[in-house]
């Protein structure tokens, strides 16, 4: 078994198991973490108790939480309330379901309780529920690698068209907003770019997209007040885009003008340059709907 | 940009930019291709022809479709009614909100139409409807390496308790069955393992499973008539269980009696035995919830 590197994620897993198959998958991704804690039966501290010392390290940016059951509820949703006020807590409830519950009592004796009571006491801390192990660590990604965002209206850049409408679908699904482009941006990238490119939501680079396009584009956007977070669908597979398109994207991302998020679908190439992104603070998506997902949680955390 | 290697999914896209993104990110994943077929505004060959085709071709075992609109409804209900019946079909619509759908106009032409009326074609004609492009690789997966599934009773096999339980969760909220052991599979696991294993469903063989362990868990399973699918979870984090794992399971699978599907979350080491999984036959996934999915699928194509 691996070890991931240092980073801002502290995970805290009622199950052994859950936690160190992550521990050993965050190796290969780009997730850094800060501590791990595997609490199981709870005797002597607590997910609060934890919860709370974590609230006050330094290094921990994002809260991780595998909880079965909680012992004391009180106290539990106090100190999430204080914390995640500070910072980001993401939880997976293990047992939502009556037969989970069951699996869940045998398992570390935790009674599992009502699933509503537990979401309605994340909602009420300001806890961000994850459906699934693969949502809270894309969800883990991107508040610890990107900044606040300022509101909820995204623009879209991409080299394909098909990824564009997929993104656009994504986005109204999860009930984010699409940016409308500041009419200064239109009429500067209008001018920049040949007739072929779509300058609208999605901006459509179309498959000869140049490194310079993507420049071009993202810098306007993250200028342009009418757009609070921008999403660049950044496919190599086109003949004209060359790898200092990374270079470009991390230079514009250390600005720390907007969050900036990447998707990029592809072999052993494409996962290449996705390290160097997200090893840069860009956090990076292999698939529209992970990255909307994502956003989603991000905006929920510091907008809504 | 790489190529995957030969199998049995034949890959229909109305979008280039999707198509080769997919193909290039294939290559490093375990699936197969039999054709790609980009076919953009679809001027002289539509969708329909293209599906009626890959109904005939012997290598083509699951077709997958990205599709923004299609030209002639009646002929496309047509066809794929008559495919679906042979080989599953999934589909993603691109554009099924009324901004995505704009922007198909301005990408392939297509006139996108009312997603509600897309999704009634696709129920009538059996078409299995994907989210996204996760879920329509993963659920392809499934139902080109998989069998038939008698019924939607799925057995789960563990050794961490945590992902037993999160895998419980998702069969309940996926509205599949958890199967019921059988007496004489109860009565003789029991009599082979230690009094902390956990013998129900999950059956949890704990942190100290060994490969013996999950052979005899599979087997009986698999024997067991009150059992349609095993859903085994395998993690190799744990200290005692051993790579001939692998060889167990394979042999297992080759028995071909019922659907055996793996989830097993790590790094590098993991990642290289799901390969030889995958090439083997048995589909693999890194999440549960995802694995659960994909078996929704699979179950709502063979049996309901």
């Amino acid at each position: 078994m691996t070890r991931p590197g240092p980073g801002g994620i502290s995970f805290v897993c009622q199950s052994g198991a859950v936690g160190s198959a992550i521990l050993d998958m965050a190796t290969d991704s780009s997730l850094g973490f800060s501590k791990f804690v595997s609490y199981g039966n709870a005797m002597i501290i607590d997910e609060s108790d934890i919860i709370e010392y974590l609230g006050k390290d330094p290094t921990t940016k994002v809260i991780c939480l595998y909880v079965e059951g909680v012992n004391d509820g009180k106290k539990f949703l106090s100190v999430c309330k204080k914390v995640a006020k500070k910072k980001p807590i993401i939880a997976i409830k293990g047992g939502i379901t009556e037969e989970g519950s069951k699996a869940a009592l045998s398992h570390t004796g935790a009674l599992a309780g009502s699933a509503q009571v537990y979401f309605g006491v994340f909602k009420q801390a300001g806890i961000i529920n994850a459906e699934g192990l693969e949502e809270m660590f894309e969800v883990a990604k991107i508040l610890e690698k990107t900044m606040k965002p300022k509101g909820s209206r995204i623009q879209i850049i991409t080299n394909g068209g098909g990824y564009g409408i997929l993104t656009t679908d994504a986005i109204v699904k999860n009930n984010l907003n699409l940016a409308k482009l500041g009419k200064k941006t239109v009429t500067e990238l209008k001018k920049i770019f040949s007739s072929i490119v779509v300058v609208g939501n999605p901006i459509d680079l179309v498959g000869n997209a140049t490194s310079a396009m993507y420049k071009e584009s993202i810098e306007k956007c993250l200028n342009d007040s009418e757009v609070d977070i921008v999403l660049a669908i950044v496919l190599y597979q086109t003949p004209l885009l060359s790898t200092d398109v990374i270079d470009a994207i991390i230079d514009l991302n250390d600005m720390k003008k907007k969050p900036l998020i990447i998707v990029s679908t592809g072999g052993e190439f494409t996962e290449l340059l996705k390290s160097n992104l997200e090893n840069s603070g860009v956090p990076t998506y292999k698939y529209p709907e992970n990255a909307v997902r994502a956003i989603r949680a991000l905006v929920e955390y510091y907008v809504k």
